[in-house]
């Protein structure tokens, strides 16, 4: 089995009070697809410019990830450079460079059209629905987006909604989106748009889960350290679906559990710089945690 | 078995976006002893005004809740005076009228010297101190506080935490006694002042509960409709006391329990004004929320 994830690879240029880095490897799919190798075949599709450094290709094919899908484009790749204060919940944007992303179209590769398992990055929505027109017969589809879109493109993302199983997004987002304050309110609106559940992430203080039959709230694993939290979200994801990817059917239980791992995930990543800890994991590692999560939760 | 709770008696008025009310029954003893009256015999020790409303008194009685320690002194009763925005996780004090609060002296009555269970709400450490040298073996006690006691009688407050087995204070509240940012940390920070336990109250993100040995974390009850917040926190330690107060000896799988008791009660007090929610449950709403609780955070 494996899942398909289009998004964004980058390179990231990020400070937070532990520290300052640049051109480090980064993006929604890069965090998506090293989170997801964990359990699953990943295929990649996404663009980069002639001065991405090779090593990070040979780095993606470690880790089984199929690059046939990566772009190569005459230009530079995307950059993206942003800040933290000590409250690590919210981003400041300092710079965005899109560079080849500007004009990515993605064409998803002959040998991936088959696959049932496939997540939507953060991109454009027109974009997303593009992708979705060139798989044959995708069983499981997951969104994310951003307040970008959500201001701009909105008639086209919630087109987009209709055809998702399940849309993953902030609380922010989830409150623009669906214009209640009220989370859980603001999911049940989100659900009647298309979606048959959402994700609804709310940094450390972890998620809340609704479909039409069931609601699910999981706090965020709590850390003592945490130096970046890019990519948080994406790794959240790649954990998430990557653990589904093992599944040829999907049913609410399997969505528990699978939220539970990319918990796990996002919970290593923010511990260290970009993926330095998320390239260093292992499955006794991850389903250490996953135990004690289960010990820190259950009563 | 009964537990025993100091505290204020209050009458509050509360403007919140779904409503405003003025001298409704408030106070922190009042809304511990209501919770925690579901689960066993509470006795009351604050200090009320001659204008306090006899049909309060009446009320208390109703709950089975000992009055033989609420005082009534010359003068008026303690007012508090709050407003909330949509953000509902912090309450602007408007005026606070400590009236006959203000030279509380708490007395225990003979008949409750020999409590087991002991809760010394958010009131000055020196008072809170003068209590334990009232009763006779307690053998759990707890103890809730606040940021001006933290900014203006630290010593006292350490004093006292030594003396605790539990420690409930709020995240602000536990940043600002710990100097750490990092809510676990902090935790840490506070255990190693003295108590056994500490639960940090997050609002809506539910709660953080650390001893030497172990760690639980508790999201809060998603909820459609939050009307008032007030008296949250009481109602929550009035939960979380009143079911320990049933078992002689408290170990650390018990107080998980009644951290998810404390938080039903919690839950349902928000949903109406003042403690209209909180007059109207029994064991079975209890019981029941307790249950989909499970159902909302198990995997």
């Amino acid at each position: 089995m494996s899942v398909l994830v289009v998004g964004s690879v980058a390179l990231d240029s990020v400070q937070t009070p532990f520290g300052r880095h640049k051109d480090l490897l980064g993006g929604s799919a890069t965090y998506f697809s090293i989170a997801a190798s964990y359990f699953t075949d990943v295929r990649l599709v996404a663009v980069i410019g002639r001065d991405f450094p090779k090593r990070y290709i040979r780095l993606f094919k470690k880790y089984r990830i199929d690059t046939r899908g990566l772009e190569i484009k005459d230009g530079k790749t995307f950059r993206w450079e942003g800040e933290y204060e000590y409250d690590m919940n919210t981003a400041k944007t300092v710079a965005t460079h899109l560079n080849v992303l500007g004009k990515f179209r993605p064409k998803i590769p002959k040998e991936y059209r088959k696959t049932k398992h496939v997540f939507l990055a953060n991109i454009d929505p027109d974009l997303q629905k593009s992708i979705l027109r060139q798989i044959s017969s995708p069983q499981f589809i997951a969104c994310d987006t951003m307040n970008f879109w959500i201001e701009n493109k909105k008639r086209s993302l919630i087109g987009l909604l209709k055809e998702m199983d399940l849309c993953l997004l902030n609380d922010a987002e989830a409150r623009e989106l669906s214009g209640e304050a009220n989370l859980l309110k603001a999911a049940k609106v989100i659900i009647s748009l298309g979606p048959r559940m959402v994700i609804i992430k709310k940094g450390e203080h972890g998620c809340l889960f609704v479909s039409k039959r069931r609601c699910f709230t999981v706090p965020g694993f709590p850390l003592e350290t945490i130096h970046d939290p890019t990519g948080a979200g994406d790794t959240f994801a790649g954990g998430l679906m990557g653990y589904l990817g093992r599944f040829d059917k999907v049913d609410e239980s399997k969505v528990k559990k699978a939220i539970i791992y990319g918990s796990v995930l996002a919970s290593y990543n923010v511990e260290k710089f970009s993926l330095k800890k998320l390239l260093r994991l292992n499955r006794r590692l991850i389903d250490k945690r996953y135990k004690e999560f289960k010990k820190l939760t259950h009563f």
